[in-house]
């Protein structure tokens, strides 16, 4: 599975060679939709992710500048993970795939008013979403995420 | 590296399952970019793929309706692949991914003149790029090339 890392910037192998494992995007995604932050609920995720699978790829989205790995500053045992600028910077390729999925797939999980909303206007979601996910909220889950600002707002 | 099949309609492990292999996003590249059509054209990419893998990704690609294998109009004995309208929706993920790695990587080689014109208007380039890969074409190789066509167009 290893392209030859490292020779090649081509754009699109660059960005898979820095996140494009699968299970990298998981991880991501939840972060990004559902506001986690730890080992373990990474770990609690549908996709049943082996924790050595998991260990590896949290370690390699560290090396590759997209995760930063801190103390929780709660509970100084325990470790947080969040997305760096350039993680945040990722969110439009997720925004892509799910939209893709959604028009693709005829069971899909995603909220028909979601992705009408992302497909309005595109770019000030991102924002959105990105200014939400830096400040330590998600889409979807918390009273501080996006969907909860879309419909306290009546846009949703 | 396998997820549970699925079983998830998340949005995202969707796309993953249906593209989310490497290989697969750097054959729909070769496509959308340079116009690549046949099994030895994908072969002779920089990043080496082994034909083995190739071969697997190529079936699993169309099981999933993103490409079609046809016989060439030109030489029976040969088979192409194009990308089914599935595939040309994905345009916007590589658009993406490429955009991301523009920003991120210092050596990149995507023209810093394709990504501003990507950027300044996403939605008509994605409308012109699937056009002309529907139609045969491709963003950087040939006549009939998005780029000769921005080029002509005193766009870039």
């Amino acid at each position: 599975m290893k392209r030859t890392k490292g020779k090649s910037h081509c754009p699109i192998n660059f960005g898979l060679e820095a996140f494009g494992d699968p299970w990298s995007l998981l991880v991501i995604r939840d972060i990004v939709y559902f506001g986690k932050r730890t080992f373990t609920e990474f770990s609690d995720s549908d996709e049943g992710v082996a924790p050595s699978v998991l260990t590896a790829r949290l370690a390699e989205l560290e090396t590759n500048g997209i995760l930063n790995r801190t103390p929780d500053p709660g509970d100084a045992r325990r470790v947080v993970y969040t997305l760096t600028e350039n993680g945040l910077a990722l969110i439009p390729v997720l925004l892509e795939i799910a939209n893709w999925s959604a028009g693709v797939d005829a069971e899909t999980d995603a909220p028909p008013e979601w992705i009408e909303a992302v497909h309005r206007d595109k770019t000030a979601m991102t924002e959105l979403i990105t200014a939400t996910v830096r400040a330590g909220g998600s889409i979807f889950v918390g009273s501080d995420s996006v969907v909860a600002a879309l419909s306290a707002s009546g846009q949703n």
